[in-house]
């Protein structure tokens, strides 16, 4: 078990700073892995953090190491883990709850108040050439899966919580609305737990144009689309907008009975028909990141009843974090941004070729 | 089969005008029987056809009897129903759907679009010596059973239901907003579903105290209760008050994963705090009458497990309809008023004693 | 409304005895309509019938006109019936629960006591060139669907239920015992629901080779395979062959929690490890036909979820019955013998030309 | 946080063969706390271990201690646990899970394949005057409630486990065949869950008479009673009994769609009606100790919803715990032994006085 003392990280300092710098490799704890990172995405929360330094109540308030969305190779392991599991190739679920209060031993580790998210402060992410992660977190992917896919596996896992709380099952007609990357992957796996009939709407020609190709069965301009076509239709609806227009437009066309998934993330307060809500008994709820999903997600990639591939539209280095995380607002056909520590330019400065460890 | 051809019925022909008149008997068709009613009980709904002439979207067009808390005794049956049930002690649950819907066939019956429900304009409830409901849905009681504790059945339905939404069972903490006669049966339902701790909110000292006998485990009054001692405790809070201020109150102390059921009717819009929401994954929703629920509310009070009995707090017969209408608002300490057709005040003009059938 | 008085039936009069006879086609009732038979499939229960004049406790006293795999056009209505319907094609639930009893009202009409069940004693079936059913059991089908899909929507109805009460899935890892049409189709359905590891078992080569080309993903020979690699490994496990041997075989491979759905019909008895379903906590349970599944299969084989086509190896008129009852004995690559009325070679003695109704 | 060096411990060194032996006080971990025991109920499984020396594959290899049903005192914390819990009266739940495989994430903890049990080979019980356990696993208790009142949360939790898993809910009707102690706390738990109808069935005429006045509604003879007048009516069917012959006799009592949980140990293999299973869709299940039921069970008999303590036939020191073991044998008239260390005669050879530590 090779790795080296210091690496490459892309430290975010202050709003709008990131500075590649030299960091130590994180420590390996007990029951943690060391994982060499080949692929991490970049999510619309990165950017926020990079661009206000907060997110909601969360506040950036020292160098942070943003990125959530993690591939890798594990290289080293400490005390406790099977040694065996160095040059396994996994996708990494960026979180790592107590595991003692009641949320964790009911199967909603995810709602755990003591869990620590990765990304997002005080907990460093994974835009650097290691990480350290719970072993039990740091999901085996097939060996034929490549390091964007298993970076992939985390949005597919906020669709797949999405799905499992909707009841999405075969034969469910499902309305999305926003096709960013978050809602396109909802189609697909809308589609993969086997929902025959997909609506989505989005503002944006080309999103609309790129849903079509992967998941929808139908898109729709919400500027000129008569949605009361569908009054009462949906068994299931999920936001992926977090838009108050479109969840107010959305609500009327759920069936009596059906529920409501709301995943983006909007404003605090929004005022709904609650009349409406009793009479027809719909059932309106949120996500809150995901549990459990991993195992399920690698699945639907690795078979091939979810394609990210096309969803990347860009790759950048550790140096390029700060472009990466502009590209989604830069480039009006940018879809999903990775970064790729390998594609690093490299200077003099920070080599890491002098300082290996033998753990 | 013995029954008249008329009878005496209280007919609301416009808001606030109720006259006891003579009317036919209503028809007995195939799979249907004739009920002679024994004990009504008001509801605020029916207070609020009498003073308003319409609830939400049913807006009374024409002369028609309310009430539809309904027990009585089978004296007839329509054909191809077995005629042995003549005799039989029942309690009426108060609608007809159409039986062949996807609703209906799903177990979903009371969200038929084709639903009738019986006491609402334009279908005659049973403020009257007789009413025809569908074979099945007169539920016999047992003969131990008193026609008030059967006709107080429909509203621990409505309880019953909201508990099942709920997702009430054994060791559950419970909030209920709303202390009036369904804020009660709701905190007793939701003991009979196994809650170990039911809190309960109202504004109105008496009911507090009532509440406090029959149910709640702790009774709070919100004007000096400070709710923050509950956040995130409660798994299930039942909203029986319609009031925007309680609702909006109470949220914040659901549980992570927990559900709110709005049973009370209030506005057509409320703000709710949407992200709050999300971030605790918890279910909102609210309940439209009830299904599948007389066999088991008949089960908690033939049991004891929910006592009905303390809430009577006044009888009146036909004659008096306008009054029991009327007494939730003239009298502070009233809970649940009956109707008991037996009680009326026979004047010469209204006798049926002339005019008997056989069947 | 065209339709004749007599219609050409293949009539089953004792055990191995049916003859093409001229009987008057079936009366429309209130609710019901009348079905121009497209396409049937034959079932093993069919000829099982057929060769013994019984199935269990059920026993052909009488003639009987066998077949309930069914697809057709609605040609006329019974009185309630939207006349709108008429020239609809449909898929044929061939059930008509009670409606009123507490199974129906619960959304389990299957398990209602007093179901009539078509094409088997004593309702007839649809080996026959008209049938009627009720009105919302006749489901419509998009106008592109084929007869001969239509008509195994409803095999795909046993694979849905199937699997809804094994809780299949995204993600699932799902075992079949047995490879003829219904384990095919289940293999195809769970596939549809989400799972992504299928592993199917039957003894016959052939059948074997068909199920990996049209949805498992794995096939064994129980003859030669070693299940304990899967020890304690599946999800669900569907039995689809009502073989005891195959059923013991497959139990230890069910992981701890999960689910054992026997589907196929074998012996009244089984000896079960039952320590071993107490230790893993594994559900056993099976299934009895269907319920509210028609309007998921449609959606399934429409959208192309589920392919049924190259099920199809054999296509017979009315007057060849018999032989297409017996061909998945006499053939042992046929998989599912199809009834296609219109193949029928009519002789002037069953002429039904000359007898034409209007309604 | 004072505690001895040494404590008294009952050791099982042989079939048979217990001590009374002074022993290291066990470590304390990170993450344990170190519990004073007050009161160990005697279980059914402790006997067994005691006269054959294993149960099924668990087999006694060295001396160990038994006894698994716990209460007592905390009286010192390992590392990273609240101090402040020291003094806290708990109700002790025997196990610890991995707390990181699929199945403890999942919240199926009791399934996992690496759980410890205490009491059973080879981790040491609590018929001892101290015992260590995971800090999670020492359940807070009301400082109202006793000693044996908290040690009976054990049995009790395998009754609320059984409920969970057949789905006892308001309105239920229960059929339980065995009226020991597990019967009859399942009976009290179902009734806590609202179940509404319990009948209970033993051969032993005391054990009725006790099961009718703590739960159940009714009890039979098995020997003169005729089940078939229960043909298809309870909606929950629970085997405390562990006897071939009870549960055969309660399948056919079971409605259609309704549930079988074994919970008595009996024999391996049981030979059941598999057509009648599947055509009634009746689920059969087992249950495995129990998860997440701490927290329920306590609340259950803190509220008075479950009364234990008629439970209590006997009380016996750690010098008497052969006798405890042996009492459910040797007296018919026995229900529940108690283990109470503060009852031991304490000989000078094991006096503890002399070796109190400071942690």
């Amino acid at each position: 078990m090779q790795y080296p003392e210091t690496m490459l990280a892309s430290v975010l300092s202050a709003p709008e700073a990131i500075e590649l710098t030299q960091v130590p490799v994180p420590a390996l704890e007990a029951g943690t892995v060391l994982v060499r990172v080949t692929a991490v995405g970049v999510c619309g929360s990165d950017t926020h953090f990079y661009e206000t330094g907060a997110i909601g109540d969360i506040v950036v308030r020292g160098p942070i190491v943003l990125g959530h969305e993690t591939a890798g190779e594990i290289v080293a392991v400490g005390p406790g883990v099977d040694p065996s599991r160095v040059g396994t190739k996994v996708a990494v679920e960026p979180q790592t709850p107590c595991r003692r209060c009641e949320f964790c031993k009911e199967g909603s580790y995810h709602l755990c108040r003591e869990i620590r998210f990765y990304g997002a402060w005080p907990i460093d992410g994974s835009f650097a050439e290691y990480a350290v992660i719970d072993d039990d977190f740091a999901h085996e992917v097939p060996a034929s899966m490549t390091a964007e896919q298993a970076a992939l596996v985390e949005p597919v896992s906020v669709a797949v919580h999405a799905c499992r709380r909707g009841g999405v099952t075969a034969g469910s007609r499902v309305l999305i609305t926003g096709a960013g990357p978050i809602g396109v992957l909802n189609a697909q796996v809308a589609r993969a737990f086997g929902a025959t009939e997909i609506v989505m709407s989005d503002p944006i020609p080309h999103r609309r144009e790129f849903a079509a190709q992967h998941g929808a069965s139908v898109v729709l301009d919400p500027a000129d689309a008569d949605l009361s076509v569908y009054e009462e239709h949906f068994d299931v609806y999920i936001d992926a907008s977090g838009n108050a227009r479109a969840i107010l437009a959305a609500l009327p066309t759920i069936r009596p009975g059906g529920t409501a998934v709301l995943v983006g993330m909007g404003g605090n307060q929004l005022e709904i028909p609650i009349a409406m809500i009793q009479h027809r008994e719909i059932t309106l709820t949120g996500t809150f990141r995901y549990v459990n999903t991993w195992p399920t997600a690698i699945d639907l990639v690795a078979t091939g009843a979810v394609v990210v591939d096309p969803l990347v539209t860009g790759r950048f280095g550790l140096d390029g974090v700060e472009e990466a995380l502009l590209k989604g607002k830069s480039d009006p056909l940018a879809i999903k941004t990775m970064v790729i520590p390998s594609l690093t330019k490299r200077s003099d400065q920070v080599s890491t070729a002098d300082a290996v460890l033998t753990a």
